[in-house]
């Protein structure tokens, strides 16, 4: 793991570029002597790690006192793209905007995106666990069709805030009865990308004791900003 | 309105039972100079108003910094019973347990008590705010189908947080669009009493461009504490 830049913000939060051989990623860590809990914050369909919406997230979090990782997943943000995989992103987004089914293109493109991304993920946390001001345990937030794939995989992973979920690609939601951790299942009413009632199926198929479910009215880009502070608090009821 | 026993908290909760002509009522205010907000607490089905449940959450939330006040209802707790509204109480309970349809005895005998208890539930809300160490605004918290009727015609509820509704008389159902403040929706995920698709439609229902839905895994009486702190948050958004 290099380090590539180091910023310190106002708010004491030290925020560090990484690459992990092929992967870039970004480190936010909380101004504390003490080795701090770590949140692996991954971004829906695979934005850009540095989308600012989601940096402002990541800030929040550790100005809380968290460790929070970000990285690309394959073929986005600043990795290398390909010409097929820009296709697929525009077929499914138009799609999405049409409001047409996007199963297909669920299952050919972000399914092998989630098949990828998740060993990336194992390798990040490997080397995340190793830095001496990161000490666990580990929760997860974001992108719900990896956080499935690396919840069922993964015994290090205490904790996870889902979002969204009305499509996920069908190995996740069969993987779902096998997410048995605390569960904060978070998703916007009216999800233009994203179908009610297969979200609602989705949260009704994990196999956590422990599970909540957070819906405000609005579209996918609207959720309130005090889900962000229940999020913290959930994973303080389960990290701290 | 006539306080007729007080009691003071180790954690300066101050507890008074009143009566106002013959509705029964208790009242906790928080140790606190400055007048403080008030949330009314209405309990599903007309619980008596001692419920130890009951009373732990409105304990916790006049410890918080609010007012709280509950009444029973016409038959309920400490107020006059007559031996149809027990045998109708019965038949609900044992319809409800054995999964049959209840929404006939919802209709006879929850629909009229609704009607009833909402009069005195605003007869209380004037007296309450005759009060120097009450201020306001008002919040409302519990019991949904009285919840409902009471903020569709009172314009000093300012938010509320509603419970279960998966039964909820039809007169409410319907009224549920005109009710437009700010609300917390909380139910059991496997509310044996409360069918799930019939409280998700009522969410759907309300007229409030801000709602909040929140489920939680398990049965009725399940509702996790850390949800009493997210009412109470929901609280501070909207009453302080």
């Amino acid at each position: 793991m290099q380090f590539t830049s180091e910023q310190r913000h106002d708010d004491g939060v030290l925020e560090r570029d990484f690459t992990l051989g092929e992967i870039p990623g970004t480190l936010w860590t909380p101004e504390s002597a003490t080795p701090t809990p770590l949140i692996l914050m991954a971004h829906n369909n695979g934005l850009p790690r540095k989308q600012p919406r989601l940096v402002a997230r990541a800030r929040y979090s550790a100005a809380c006192g968290y460790a929070v990782a970000t990285i690309d997943a394959p073929g986005c943000g600043d990795r290398p793209r390909s010409a097929a995989d820009d296709q697929a992103r525009a077929d499914l987004r138009r799609a999405m905007q049409a409001g047409e089914p996007v199963d297909e293109i669920f299952e050919s493109f972000v399914g092998p995106l989630v098949e990828k991304a998740v060993p990336e993920w194992r390798t990040a946390l490997d080397a995340l666990l190793s830095l001496p001001e990161i000490a666990g345990p580990v929760g997860y937030s974001g992108w719900t069709a990896v956080g499935i794939h690396l919840a069922a995989a993964e015994p290090r992973i205490a904790a996870a805030g889902f979002f969204a979920g009305g499509y996920v690609p069908r190995a996740q939601r069969e993987e779902a009865r096998q997410v048995t951790i605390p569960l904060l299942f978070l998703l916007q009413w009216d999800d233009e990308g994203n179908p009610r009632q297969r979200a609602l199926d989705l949260f009704d198929a994990f196999g956590s004791k422990q599970k909540t479910l957070h819906a405000n009215l609005g579209g996918h880009t609207g959720t309130p900003w005090f889900e962000k502070e229940d999020g913290d608090r959930f994973f303080g009821r389960h990290l701290k």
